[in-house]
């Protein structure tokens, strides 16, 4: 049994996180905290949880985080880094789902982030926990940095082409459209039900935080640095991320066999047959990414169409996955659930 | 392991039959049979059950029913009970989702379902499958008559209250909304997405089919004809009942601490603390009920709040409840999985 | 034209009224208030109403609410009773769509909302805005409280009966659901998209502000105290209340044609036929209560369906209906659009 | 009064006609057509349109559609094909909004639309009622062919940049997405509400219908073909399309400038101050395309955001358009609802 600690359990994140772990064999939840609701057992804010989670919330300052083998934190940006340092060097290992480890190049982070980094040099230590990309460095990991959602899904979606040099690096383009719980459990306007339902919008077009994320995983995979268009957009559901992805191809390749070659040992990504369109709800609550390949009219454009669950294989089941990578336990270890459909 | 039959399988109720046995330790699934499907791979249909479920829907006179130890039926009303005497006589068990067996008298049966029934003597014989009464009865029965989803919702909330004599029950009512997946999965004007979203109303006033499977639960509870107004409405969700139930108190008693006793071994049943406002959402995909009882300003009305997931505890999931009852599986196997929040 | 202030106009009764009045052919629209936002132009916040609002929010210390005819509170509870004194004794007229002035009994206003009446005197001679009831009065009166969205729609669904005095008035249920946005267009966590889309809830059983606000209007329409249940639900969409409405028939009548008649020249009352259901989205967007009467089974139970647009009948909408009256325009005026459909 | 006739009342472009001529001031309903529902009242159907419409349907023979002035067909493509000589023939003009005029290369119409063209020489005189491209042709129409939802947003949003030659038309792409509505009021599962609800995909992929008239339009603008890539997606709204578009600069422009020069003098278009992102909901129920135009990180990529509600700048609204144009009317009669929000 691994013991696990929780930084920050009232966030989507966090209560998600709480649903995969009280299911999983071989978690055994020590702690989660919340300066905010400390004392408040968490089945009372999360109902869901009753009779299955027996844990309150625990002041941050009272919490034995030190007594755990790995901390989650689901906390806003900037938290984990100011925690991280003590927690390795008591020999706690930390999985960050937020961003603050997520970008090699600090000075990049600290623009789009905008604040200072609290530890730089742990950022150069930190492994990116996308296992697709980086399963062994994983294992060895003492810190991870959990990838963001979109994050997620467009670079699942694009890698195969770049890895395999078929398409113009300087010139993709990402449509992605995310659930609302995307947005997180805080109360603001622009989320509530009566601003956000029957309605669809773009934003952060001018720059969303999650663009140099993507761009430093792309350019890793091309070896040089990729020009990209990441247009986000808020659609009227709770949980999902479709990303649409373009590309110009730059020579023939069999699209449906880059693609299934690509994945074809990976547990969690689902290539479909050609001509397909996943769903977002096909891997609603799963730590699944279904991927489908397409070539309009057979001209040079190609289309990649990437769901995933937000919550789960863009937050809180891929850091499920990490943990299960660094703790030498089976990869699908309590992420076996099947989506919920309808 | 159980080896299993569903017939019928390309509804919501088959789908989460599927969902529930694709990952029940103890279920086989031998075959799944569609007339209009037959020969497609049930994963194509229902892309979340890729990789999870390899059967392809079978022809209904091909399929090997005769060597399931039980066959689900989850099929429209009528067809149930024209295939149930043949299986039971080659020593198969049935557990019927629809509404075939559900109504002992079998000339109230026929009247509010237009329809005349193929074996009236089986419907002597079956039980009626909700295991919060019937537990014991279930453990033997070769044929099960599973409950509706209203009926279900009604019948535990109002239970503890007739059982305990402490109403009028000659004036109960029962206002229950249901989410869409209620309908079913067929194509219809009325619950299209463009009709149904956005949208609130009551249907069914004049009657709705489930009311005298309410009643017949009730009256026996009471051991007296009942008096119920049931409406049923439609909600712009996908899953979910929420009944809201009102009675007259005839006497005093401690409402709370009559519930909690009631249901303080049922592992399906949880009781809410006084002052609760149970969400559906708190069930979603499990197989619970979630309850609160109120006393509004100290009057003489209880008021009941009951929600379940229509297609888990009110469908499919008591279904593999039923299952785990009769072949004396431990109750909650199969069926242990977490709501999904949010 | 009549020329109009608006005090508080970043709420959802605020642009809705924007709405209404920006269409209507005798408004002319002064200024409109806001403390927080003084200064942003009305169409930067709601797009909506670009190219036709060009008004911007004033700061209310400057706004020239003495030179209007009629100011609408589209405000808190507790603003309008503070500044309407003033406002009369410069000859202006108020209509407030907050519940200041609608409960007449001072006390039970200060239990039920938790503050200290600022103007007991002019409670008294408010006039309760619901035309259907005071249209007479209505037309007369300096300060009109306009009903809320609840007990608009459950007292139009009483008051025939309760005016024929055909029911018994010491047992009667409304089960009401409201879309999102009767809880306004505050930050708040349960109004979250991802928390309240699919998803269905009652909330404030144990007591809600609208009970005593409508056990007053049918206590009236009865000449004796009322019993009454009033559960409050929330239902995923964003406008619409439906009210199910029970209570037993204490003598024989034509339920349908004590409906048609009662409403007969109601211009915003429509009475369906016998045996209909209305739906919410039938009354989107317009000022427009439809109903519908059933005896199920021809039992002593009458059930009524009684839906509105929360934010038209059951708020703005009435309260130009009530500015109309007040000004001696044609009631229709500026309220004659169709509900949008779908 | 223009004397107006619609076939094919009984989808949602059809009601929507019938909302907006019902309040138009200068329309007169003479008749409206269904084969399926012949007799039936309107209201009956549309309960949104009770006490306002009091037509019922008529058998599509017994129909005055000859003393008609103009002729909506609100029909499935191939239908108005049929029918339109004869009308044209007996005087009558005719708006059709379904398919059957937009292409003009009728080779292509029938490979895409699957189906043998009636009468080809039509398709030559029928003039595209894109107003803000063919204004004065449309003025002096017999036929006008309405554009399809998608075209509208696509061509609105495209035309500034191929128009002004600063973009590569070689490589456009358009990702689209639309609320459900736009499928029509068909029985289908795919749009049923527990399938399309909490759900995103995308669709058509390969190949969509509305393709070759977008391309049509943008090579009419551009003077010559033009390589696009447009993905269509299904959004769970009800009304609403959103779409993304991207193109490459070819040389250096004041966009928003370029813009609001473009539009300046429509009526129906708005052009957000830079920065923007247009929602669905701020055109809800309106004639009105917002559009805003960005050149994230000022690089060569421009992404336009267009939004228009499908069945009115998509659909009847902008039927209705042509008609005022048709006949010498204002040409914002009847289309100066503001949209409705939330």
């Amino acid at each position: 049994m691994v013991r696990i600690g929780i930084v920050g359990g009232t966030g989507y994140t966090g209560v998600e996180l709480l649903r995969l772990l009280a299911q999983h064999p071989e978690a055994e939840l020590l702690c989660i905290t919340s300066r905010k609701e400390a004392g408040m057992p968490v089945a009372d804010m999360f109902p869901s949880l009753r009779g299955r989670v027996d844990l309150a919330f625990s002041d941050p300052q009272a919490a034995p985080l030190g007594a755990c083998e790995v901390v989650f934190f689901a906390t806003p940006n900037g938290i984990a880094m100011e925690q991280t340092r003590a927690l390795l060097d008591a020999g706690v290992r930390v999985i960050d789902l937020a961003a603050d480890f997520r970008i090699r190049d600090v000075a990049v982070w600290e623009q789009w982030y905008g604040m200072r980094h609290a530890c730089p040099a742990l950022v150069q230590e930190a492994v990116y926990g996308l296992p697709e990309v980086n399963r062994e460095a994983i294992r060895g990991a003492r810190l991870v940095a959990n990838p963001g959602c979109y994050p997620t899904a467009v670079q699942l979606g694009f890698l195969p082409l770049i890895e395999a040099g078929v398409v113009d690096v300087g010139m993709l383009i990402a449509d992605a459209k995310s659930g609302v719980s995307g947005a997180g459990r805080k109360a603001e306007v622009h989320t509530l039900f009566a601003e956000a339902s029957d309605n669809f919008k773009a934003y952060g077009v001018a720059g969303h935080r999650h663009l140099p994320e993507i761009c430093q995983g792309l350019a890793r995979a091309a070896g040089a640095p990729v020009g990209l268009t990441f247009v986000p957009h808020l659609t009227p559901m709770i949980r999902g991320i479709h990303a649409t992805l373009y590309a110009r191809l730059t020579r023939e390749v069999d699209l449906q066999s880059l693609f299934a070659t690509r994945y074809q040992n990976e547990p969690f990504v689902d290539v479909l047959p050609a001509g397909s369109h996943p769903e977002t709800r096909s891997v609603r609550s799963a730590n699944t990414c279904r991927l489908a390949v397409h070539r309009p009219q057979g001209g040079d454009t190609v289309v990649v169409l990437s769901v995933i669950d937000n919550l789960v294989k863009g937050a809180s089941g891929q850091a499920v996955h990490n943990m299960n990578l660094m703790f030498g336990l089976p990869e699908r270890t309590g992420l076996d659930h099947l989506p919920l459909m309808p």
